[in-house]
């Protein structure tokens, strides 16, 4: 139980260092006789890949996944689901500066400490390019889902900030822009912004907003395992996040009972959604909507102090290629996650009654 | 798996509804050899209790808890702590007003349509009354942690918020007044504001901080179940919770990596903490602090309407003895759950090395 | 994960020392909606409780299962059910003769080796008055799954055997007789050997068959959790359990392919059962029959020497009322666990398809 | 939870099918810091691999194992470990014999039923090449328990038996014959027997021995995951499983306490070992040792009625290359489910004690 594994019954096992010979994982759950559009799984794993536009890391990488199980025909057969993706682009990279030092903010010295051995080629196991494995298992995910439709988007950028409610936005502009913003203005605000940063060798945070429609009425499972604790949970283990909030979120806490309470339709549909979706730790058949935060990237191309496994303080500059903001790659791996974490509670909910 | 176990090593199940004869639960995976001191396991069932100051519900419960195994001569033997708390004050309420109309941004519908079947005396398995056990099992997690010190309060009430930095925060003041906050001046304009709530016969949201010092390094485990992704779920868990930041948090999202990243100093601690004591998933020895977000309480005393479960539009108004702040009782649930995680991930941590 | 949790989604926690106040456990993941019979769980407890016939412990409890939660108006809510069975037959008793000594083929050394700490007052822990604690939830699992018949019966005691094939037996002979076997000469037989056996101050040990009825086809997860895995390991968790088979079991080491292999009928249905119901770990709707073999009784009433926790031999003779054979008595643990195994499998097999 | 992990801590979870591109696994929760020896693993999948001797099947696989991640300069690093095996070995059989038609005593009706879809390409995923991937995880366990010596041979090929006790023979013996049975001359014997049913076109089935020697005390976690019963499950997982029996097992049945009860020695160990090396589920430091029955393989070279997916009665015949019997292969099996089994107990036991 040492935390690769995420998920009851739809559940997700992966492996893989950043420069070691391949990534990959395990799909152990995934129901019997879905006939899989493999296009749409390579689309996804497009979405995440390195090099892909010019605001994001130009490492080059094909990240194309290949299945090794539990898939015949071009269905899902109900037996586990094998993949691994090759790491085609570990070239036999000089890191005798970091082998020693542990880089500012990153996991080195956490890892060292714990394990007692490090990884030291990149980032290793807690190299954003874990995610990888997610994306591929979360394109699966939304097969299985089907109707149920996860849609994520960048809504912030250091301070820029969209705040727009998420009914009022059109998400066909999403793919449309490199910043997978839903505004096609706060699109090249942003997009200009991230190049000046990536100029300055600096990087910069930011926020994505998921919405979750179509969701039927029933899951989650109370008491811990509530629907939002889940999709916190899955959002918090995504790289650089430091923070999640569904429906009123922070928001919420100024706000009195008579403003917050989401009052009842006829239908059982509610007036207004503050609650998010999710009332008592189960869906009630509204829109879920989340926020996450990402802290900006820890590499950076200008000079830090930063110390050797030693103690001695050491000048280190960042090399390679990083991406100055993390959230335009990052909207594929938060809508993987929010879809692993419905998967899950749709075959958990196939339980709650006789 | 239905959700109603925490933990993979110390591991925490509960059972109980509000209106059932009591509750409780079973921690199991406690280590042997822990001399239990029983009265600070009382006083923390005394923290959260109704009834215990003029600002939070006035029902009134002793709270209890009977501990029934697990424990030998005073010290935990390793075997499971099963414990019960009582429901002595379920009296035979009035339910007819709830017995078939579904409360506004409570869990009745989620758990009628999910189940099929509602305890429909109080909130049922829904109430916050369920977090009693959390607090139980927490005090002997505390006990377990030892040096580890886990102090939550009340940062926010309404728009009332108390931004100062913690470690600018005399942590002493916390239980001398009944909001819990750390601040003796805005502990009167919070509980002042509380009353006028309750008197206008509303509630309103909240924000806990919680800090815990002396943590060592190396807790929590890649990848998935990464030491803050877990403790939000933890909050996130606890009812009425709508937002979780650790660290720089949401406000992380608008600064630069150069501005963010926490420089070394040469004992391997950090000059300072944006990251909120945990890097890659793992704590690296500084304070893990976080802030909580909770929603005002659903149960207001004016008339609202809703549905029956029928779907025929009524009106109701809440009945009985209800928070109208939720945060002053709900700073040692968010105590005994950051306890709970922490204990879970010493035992984990166990198995890192050789 | 210490061990007292049994089931992945249709789940027993349990707690509880034989001589403190009370066992008890929770269900969690039981489905809403089952109507419960509770004369039906009482007369499950009945069938394990001690002092219920002359061959069995003469110590009296009444072993009365208290519900706690997760039953309203006689239905199961899908919520937790928490259970507790009080110790009432703890009498002060004089432990000083185990207490610092370790009981010949007990539990006595491996705990106090394992924890560092024993509670010394009878079995603790490993006692088999734990499995009250699996009789209750068993018999709730017994009423979720309905058509599902279990039946267990004493198969051998000691070196007297029925090894008649259970289809050849009239099953409702076992509760006829105090040895719960399922031949009335037999059972005679059996009976006047425990009586000998208690004169002469020894135990015997035994053999319980059991057989399963009405399977659906389908249960049992390939491939670590087939079917008979689970159910030979519900089996080895119980007290004095040395061995366990299935189908043709040890017998069939010895046959060939062409003997074993179980010939198909045109339904799906075989000619021959060697198999014993589960093929590739997974049910054929044939039935499952399956052996357990247990050892005798430990605590004999015959002076044997045996060591000080300082490592000192002494002579010791066993006080108290012990059962002479354990089988009677077992009957409806082996159900019990038998049926929690089924219920859980059950609820899997949801998942199984799209 | 589909049933293709194994662990709690000491966690392996396998995919792949007999017939797919290839089988692996993850291993995750190794402790880092373990200098591999990759020849010794290697070693192990010999044991394993089709073709190895004329007593087995003629199938030709290397059976090499491609490390992907988790070890770094020789060692685990504490991250999982991911492998992959290649089918080198899938050329393009005709199936049409087996693809509409359910093999008896196979696993080819169940996975239909169950599934809803059979990959009809040999066993698929109910193949005992399944359990290369166990050996390879098997391997890695057995480098952690480092002096604990888990051996296993053959001691039954059908009427053949080899009930010397396990401390009158000589385990050097073992891996010079290519039955793997512990003396020279029963080896001869089973040798020529299996021969002569592989020319009969038939199979037979047969039993392995396994003895776990220098294991700690405290292993093993009461009361559902008793050691015993862990290790029941772990051999019952096993293809052709059909019965386990530790310590005296089944022969215990007919004993007197007086004759089974272990007397202690001075030193805690016992004058003898009935108990097998396990007392209340947790290990006594004496030796564990265990019996596992092995039904004959199903598919035989000899004409069978058998019925379509439709329901036809059709006559059919084995093909290809079958093990006339399993256990010579099973032994390395049967020793890395056991290593598997006390690895995670090794680890689980660290959070015994405070």
């Amino acid at each position: 139980m040492a935390g690769n594994t995420f998920g009851t019954l739809f559940k997700l096992t992966t492996f893989g260092e950043s420069h070691g010979p391949a990534l990959g994982g395990i799909i152990d759950g995934c129901p019997a006789g879905i006939s899989l559009d493999f296009d749409a799984i390579e689309a996804e794993m497009q979405r995440r890949k390195p090099g892909q536009s010019k605001i994001v890391t130009q490492r080059k990488e094909p990240d194309s996944v290949r299945f090794l199980s539990g898939i015949f025909e071009g269905k899902t057969t109900g037996t586990p689901i094998g993949f691994v993706i090759e790491n085609t682009n570990q070239k036999s990279n000089d890191y005798s500066h970091i082998k020693d030092t542990y880089r500012p903010s990153h996991a080195d010295y956490t890892y060292d400490k714990k394990y007692g051995i490090r990884d030291y080629r990149g980032g290793g196991r807690s190299s954003a390019r874990e995610t990888a494995s997610r994306v591929a298992a979360g394109a699966i995910a939304k097969q299985f889902l089907n109707d149920i439709k996860v849609t994520a988007y960048v809504s912030g950028v250091g301070n820029l900030e969209l705040n727009t409610p998420y009914h009022q936005l059109d998400f066909s502009e999403i793919e449309k822009n490199p910043v997978r913003t839903a505004d096609s203005t706060m699109a090249v605000t942003m997009e200009n912004y991230i190049k000046q940063i990536r100029k300055e060798g600096d990087t910069v945070g930011g926020a994505i907003s998921c919405v979750i429609q179509n969701v039927p009425v029933g899951l989650g499972e109370p008491v811990f395992d509530k629907l939002h604790a889940q999709l916190g949970k899955a959002m918090l283990s995504i790289n650089a996040v430091k923070g999640f909030e569904y429906g009123s979120g922070f928001s919420g806490t100024k706000l009195k009972g008579s403003e917050h309470n989401d009052l009842f339709n006829e239908d059982g549909s509610t007036q207004t959604n503050h609650s998010g979706g999710v009332q008592g730790g189960i869906s009630n058949g509204e829109d879920i909507y989340f926020k996450v935060a990402f802290k900006p990237v820890a590499t950076i191309m200008q000079e830090q102090d930063t110390i050797t496994s030693e103690g001695k303080m050491v000048a280190m500059q960042g090399k390679g290629r990083h991406d100055p903001c993390v959230v335009p790659r990052a909207v594929p791996i938060v809508e993987a996650m929010a879809a692993l974490v419905l998967a899950d509670f749709m075959l958990l909910n196939r339980s709650s009654k006789l």
